[in-house]
């Protein structure tokens, strides 16, 4: 006998997971990123984070364009999704943090029928911090150093003020060939609004993947440290200190 | 035949992991925590958390102690790892974020035999952002309005910087008993440096647990909105929208 309710459960949803999944190795996804990806009809992305977890998720489609194509991508996971699919939109770090969750919520306004879920997962915030000890344990910012989508005198901006609050900040996106220097005149923004020279700061390259290398300087030293694209930097208050090898800044100004 | 190499296997390490569990429910857990709480011998934390995740994860001993215990429990965990044990200290949250690697790093110091290792987890600016959207899907801060560890006029100062760089903001502790008007408070600061009464916001209550609720508003709605001690605040920055009910901050300034 036809049963309309099983009929509906067996119906594919329109649905487009935005899904943060860390660092990139399956080990630091949460559960929640873990069942969606094991779940959907589709996943799509970046070809250099698909790579990372095709082995672990067969899936029945993958699509992935290049780095600059994320319009593209949220673009074609909605029409997927339109068609009654479940598709995954696979972001490395948070979804949302400069993830895809962004323009995909945006783009989503033209499609009413599929449904947007945001699955969160690791920033490079926190699994670089964790790799350093505790950078960001009181308040901080999270500042991007790419002028690719945003204009250098925000930057800037946003730099001083961190400096003058005496934020512990992350800096992403620290280096790129066409801005080797970028990172340094970072640098000098943080120092002629307050941070001093022995600020205590940290680096993790390739956070969570092969070759992991991490260190602990100060700002002083990180003016003339060269970095990569692959590099989160990490830079204390004024009472960050480096205890055994480690960066700790203490979760209060008291005692 | 006795086998050194096997020994060596089977003797209990002397490590303390800090780890961060996210909202608490395991499901929101990366694999990586998992994996920790379901080796050690021993579990130590704050008991709301413990309750949390002692269903899932029987352990030989569980050792909680109340909210503001953080360095007994620190100096629990070290000195039953100092006999050879693994024992896991867990936090919500983030084990870096206002938590619990910070202190347990600092005390370490004075057990140089134990190994310290920390696992990272969502802090509720990433599980509350994906309840509302993309909200710090550009440069943001994070700020505590508790002045328990520190002074209000830190606090103050880090608004109005946060304001004046036009960050987005994600607000913990935004309220207790004794501080019912904080947030009232911190809006005011952040008006008065700059952000618009227009700005979007967004509240997130039992981030991942039973009774989840959220909202979007108006910075000058939530002056007058009250919250608890269970509700993160996101405030957006001058792009920030409300995209049919989500928050969502552009990744970017230029198109």
């Amino acid at each position: 006998m036809f049963d309309p309710m099983e009929f509906e459960i067996d119906q594919p949803e329109s649905v487009v997971y935005a899904v943060g999944i860390g660092p990139g190795d399956p080990y630091y996804m949460t559960q929640e990123a873990h069942n969606v990806l094991e779940s959907v009809d589709a996943i799509c992305g970046y070809k250099l984070y698909l790579d990372l977890i095709e082995p672990e998720f067969p899936c029945e489609e993958y699509y992935s364009t290049g780095m600059t194509k994320e319009i593209d991508r949220c673009r074609w996971a909605l029409e997927k999704a339109s068609t009654g699919k479940r598709v995954a939109l696979v972001c490395s770090g948070d979804a949302g943090v400069y993830g895809m969750a962004s323009p995909l919520l945006e783009l989503a306004e033209e499609y009413p029928d599929v449904t947007i879920e945001v699955v969160p997962g690791l920033t490079a915030a926190l699994s670089g911090g964790a790799v350093l000890g505790a950078p960001l344990a009181h308040d901080f910012c999270v500042i991007s150093l790419s002028d690719r989508l945003t204009p250098w005198e925000v930057i800037e901006k946003r730099l001083a003020c961190a400096a003058m609050g005496d934020f512990c900040l992350a800096l992403y996106n620290p280096s790129s060939k066409g801005r080797p220097d970028y990172l340094q005149k970072a640098v000098r923004i943080l120092r002629a609004n307050g941070k001093g020279p022995e600020t205590v700061c940290g680096l993790v390259r390739n956070i969570g993947r092969e070759g992991q290398t991490s260190c602990v300087l100060t700002l002083a030293e990180l003016e003339s440290t060269p970095v990569d694209m692959f590099t989160t930097v990490y830079i204390g208050n004024a009472a960050t200190r480096a205890v055994s090898g480690w960066m700790v800044t203490p979760r209060g100004y008291r005692k």
